[in-house]
């Protein structure tokens, strides 16, 4: 429901951004080679969206837009040959991770719109396209995926689909109406991945239920 | 090709039936957190019709009723505020399984049939259809799916959809017609489960093949 | 874009091969039973040609043509039946690995061609058909997939797909024309797994990097 060219510009920005997280990710968690670099890394970039098409029941866009595989695939290169570089700054996997869940939450919600899903389909399949790169690129990397055992993972995807669908319904198309929602996301994951931030446990689990608290026991998988 | 309120209930039963046991393995197995516990609730629930319509080419059913985001949101939610009560029986989390598997290998077969499928492939998508959420489930979590490990997941969840398919070849399609193979199902499984029955395996693997037999060594995974 | 019966008698060759593979894997690495043996089976002879088919938003092939799922199933039957046998010959579990992902990178090149994709996504969803049954295979058993460690995994199946498309673009549509770039990948695959041939590593993992070696340490994973 956004301007399409907004939504186009977002896209590739995520993809990209994306790709370069997925790369590292092989290079860095799971010592890959050039192939499964670039395997990874499409898969990361292009993953969200493709489980978003398919539910949506529509030809993925990744194939009828070359310029989708092309900086899926630039991305996974660049990340490859600047390893070394990239990897001196340790915290960039996760800004690159944030920025593409930010901004698919936006332009996933908006296509699911444009396809005609009601608002609430539409935010869950924002938190979807968000999410579902991610998903793969942990699952097939024999991790849990970072949608389940982080929670300032899906929340952020949450509150900036809602946040978009919410402009949508006041009638906000613009640039604009897009940025802001991705930055309240991107400010809540990165605060997340900052401060461990946590959602409440089952009382079994965790007896501080109902408060959030910054835990130090789960800092080494968010950071 | 059963009557479509019938299918309606049963599919939802076994809807809240999969998020409750899904948000209890999240819980129990995982220990995660109100997110992952939601997350991985609302997988087990949908993952299994959401397969079956991205199989059948149609646009998944989930999105297009939101009784079924409401009901395996709302399941999940009840597992994590009751998660103390219901983990005091901790057999129930295997009972749960079992309704969604048994329902879903009955509704998922009559919804291949209303889309135009042969009996074959119709039955094939009812064990799809009933397998598929706590196959998500467990790879989500990092466990080799119970549908590889446990004989007495898939056999009962095809037996169910072939009695369903000889119902309605024979023209049957009330309530009845449905519960039926939906309660043989549930049987078979209950018993594989307290039994751990297995099917036979490889001469090399396990010498006394050809028998079933009532194995110790399985039993943790089951139970 | 080949003739038709060519490219069917390739698709049930690659689905029978996969099948003894998949179920092979099944009896060797994960020790399941039968019918963990059949689903395993099943999974690596249609997973690839359903992702192909779920991708091209197209119903997939397995549940409009029988023949498919028959031979999947019989494939993992076979295996099962005569495990033993099979794997005095242990190399022939990479073979049959090795026949499936050269015909279908054909193969799905070719279809996608005919559901009217461009040459470079054609290209892409044929090595998608191709290590896709193979990547299902890994997860549902908790390996990180071969696709991801093992670099002459992907590129055999890129090269096969190319030469395919080079062969449709240069009007060959015949039998040579489609058994020449499998003959090709398979060649290229199994030299892969003969010498454990490897891509380029990064700086930082492989300090010899830019250069092809025969590694000592992946050949387990490999062989």
């Amino acid at each position: 429901m956004f301007h399409s060219p907004v939504v186009l510009a977002l896209d590739l920005l995520g993809t990209f951004a994306f790709a370069l997280n997925g790369a590292l990710t092989a290079i860095r968690a799971a010592r890959l080679d050039l192939v499964g670099v670039l395997v990874l890394g499409m898969v990361t970039a292009l993953g969200g969206g493709m489980i978003r098409d398919i539910l949506l029941n529509v030809p993925p866009a990744t194939f009828g837009d070359l310029r989708y595989l092309g900086l899926a695939a630039g991305g996974a290169l660049v990340a490859f040959v600047l390893s070394v570089e990239l990897q001196r700054y340790a915290r960039l996997i996760n800004v690159f991770d944030a920025v593409g869940l930010s901004v698919f939450c936006v332009t996933g919600m908006s296509k699911a719109l444009d396809a005609g899903m009601g608002s609430v389909q539409a935010v869950l399949l924002g938190v979807i396209t968000a999410v579902g790169g991610g998903t793969l690129r942990d699952m097939a990397v024999m991790r849990v995926p970072t949608v389940l055992t982080s929670d300032f993972y899906a929340v952020p995807a949450l509150v900036g689909a809602m946040l978009a669908a919410t402009g949508v319904w006041l009638g906000l198309d613009g640039l604009v109406a897009a940025l802001v929602p991705a930055a309240v996301a991107f400010t809540i994951r990165m605060l997340g991945v900052r401060y461990s931030l946590r959602m409440p446990r089952t009382r079994e689990a965790d007896p501080a239920t109902g408060r959030r608290r910054r835990g130090g026991r789960d800092k080494k998988r968010d950071d």
